[in-house]
């Protein structure tokens, strides 16, 4: 990839021809390709479209330091910020289009004091970006599942309404419960024929404790290839042992491991994962919002900190970051047709570089993005309206 | 700093006044400040400008994983990748002073095989580019000081021909005689009148050995205040009582740590070593060398990733990570008249942001850069050639 200078013909949304030297048809439009690399759309498998600050003033952060201080803080404030999940969600599809992602998977608040509201903005933002992004939409227990009576039934309404995941959330540390919470999310999943995404930050034997009841539950359910864990901090854990042992089981489940490569915790090994045959994908995860500050959608900035978090050097590991951000992503949303291939969805990006390598470390203003055959942005800049 | 707007006069290279609505004196050129921030320069405390691939073709990284595989890859590819030490010095300094910095400290390869040329390479670029960036040059023994017969001599050259600190390197590690090592050090040090600055990769217990070594040669020499560790990842071992302890006798020999904030060894815990008033600093070391590809030489880029490893959220958290990039560099330093403040010499830049931790996070183009007075940079181009 990103050696030989070719040619590619787009028709009806996908990739017709890939060939050099190619005559243009009639009546079809030609772009210049600047003998930049040719990508396939990148793949943000994991964010949260709906609690975004991207676009609003600046918020200083002031949540404590405790994984529940973030989520108590955030549905304390959301409303007094002002933070309107249709707006917000379409701001920041919009900025992660200019970057260069054509899929993106975010997850989803529902809670009892937001209820539904995130879950019908990102539905409105969906429909209204829907010839420029494809957005899969994780209904997400962010503030417990069972700890807040309610929740459950609201999560079956975020199902009926058009969800495409069935989320999840340390099922120790927040729920207290974690045969309940589990229980009741595959549950959720197994009654609405949908596949399910759980963060699970636990680390070390707690990880592992809560990950063995999921195993538990996907083989006995028969949802193998239908569960992804997202963070999976306790694969990163220094007891190899342990680990092992975990993947597996994970490979053996064909579940499917998200990372951010997060710098102050500890990460799956991604090289270790590959080897293994274990589907993994990446995202950004929150952008800039109540948890931090951080973060402007960038998935080649995201590959680029995945190979730093997992001491990639050489341009076959770097690529492997990358292809984590490209491939590993539509291997976990079971996208079809996705690739730069004949047949494929015409979801392509332009962006300068020597190598693909090259391309992760300068992450470069994106030349030209293509989502099912139209621009969508250029030099940087969306084509579509961002509120 | 930040918060309100004012008027920066500048005469004779230094800052001769801060305030508000200030008629400019007549023949004074006035610049707009688009009410950007005004930062002072930025400070690149540890950099290899003499073995940088920046502005070459693209080098696949071909280092095998361990330490020593990148130091002896480098010896022996120097040469067959053309890598000029005084015009790969000046293309990086260069786009550091794009970036904003004002300041560097390089670590510059001695050893059998290169010889004094890049030493050489660094004072032809130090001189060439005076006006534009303060070079301070550590002479370092990159591959060794008494493993490799002939090292300590050129060591002492390249002193005597104007270099401004002794380096060194893991002194078990490379050497694999510690106490050889550092008596070598810290010898060229007394001999010479410089303060020292050693790699330390070393982890855990034989990292915590090697630094009490340093202890024990700073008290004993007399030399509190003129020793910096870089890297020093032995301060991120989960064994706090360890690093407790070895945080008290850095605090008592005031020695300065220099941290890359890497995201795939232990690193010194910024805020703690701050709570001890240790004098903490920052560098991009490498920036896409044969160690890895890695880096663009900015400052702001480097304060954002001190931040993301170090889990810093809050606006005062990501300032402090910042505050590493600036007057933790000058502390180390030990730069003179150094800041926004009248009298200060005028090392400044001007960059987008609502509050300090907004610029760390978008790392937007640099406005306006400016050394002692003169404008260098501008919308992010340097106004000084590049070889
Ligand atoms: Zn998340
Ligand atoms: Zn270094």
């Amino acid at each position: 990839m990103g050696v030989a200078s070719t040619d590619v013909l787009i028709r009806g949304g996908r990739i017709a021809r890939i060939a050099p030297d190619q005559t243009a048809p009639e009546g079809v439009h030609v772009e210049d390709g600047w003998d930049a690399l040719l990508l396939p759309g990148l793949v943000e498998a994991h964010t949260h479209l709906d609690k975004t600050l991207w676009g609003m003033r600046w918020v200083p952060n002031s949540a404590g330091p405790r994984l529940i201080d973030k989520i108590d803080n955030e549905r304390q404030n959301r409303q007094a910020l002002g933070i309107d999940p249709a707006r917000q969600s379409a701001r920041q599809l919009v900025q992660s289009l200019a970057k260069g992602s054509t899929h993106i998977r975010t997850h989803v608040d529902v809670d009892t004091v937001v209820g539904l509201a995130g879950i019908e903005g990102l539905l409105a933002t969906r429909e209204c970006y829907r010839d420029a992004m494809d957005v899969e939409i994780v209904a997400f227990p962010q503030s417990g599942l069972l700890v807040r009576p309610g929740t459950l039934e609201l999560m079956a309404e975020a199902m009926k309404l058009g969800s495409d995941v069935v989320g999840g959330l340390d099922p120790c540390g927040i729920d207290r419960d974690p045969k309940g919470h589990l229980d009741a999310v595959f549950e959720l999943a197994q009654r609405f024929g949908k596949p399910v995404d759980i963060h699970l930050h636990e680390a070390a034997l707690l990880g592992a404790f809560s990950m063995e009841l999921i195993f538990e539950r996907t083989r006995a359910l028969g949802m193998q290839g239908q569960v992804t864990i997202s963070h999976a901090f306790c694969l990163g854990d220094p007891d190899t042992a342990m680990v092992d042992g975990l993947l597996e089981e994970i490979a053996a489940l064909d579940i499917a491991i998200m990372s951010t490569g997060s710098a102050s915790r500890p990460v799956p090994p991604v090289a270790k994962l590959t080897a293994r045959g274990i589907r993994i994908c990446a995202g950004n995860d929150g952008i800039r919002d109540s948890w931090g500050p951080y973060g402007n959608g960038d998935m080649l900035e995201r590959a680029m900190l995945l190979g730093l978090r997992n001491n990639f050097r050489t341009d076959p590991e770097v690529e492997l970051a990358l292809a984590v951000c490209t491939t590993g992503g539509a291997d976990t949303l079971r996208l079809k047709d996705y690739g730069v291939a004949e047949g494929c969805q015409a979801d392509l990006l332009l962006v300068d570089g020597e190598t693909l390598a090259e391309a992760v470390v300068n992450r470069p203003e994106r030349r030209l993005v293509v989502k099912r055959g139209r621009i969508v942005a250029r030099a940087g800049r969306a084509l579509v309206d961002a509120p």
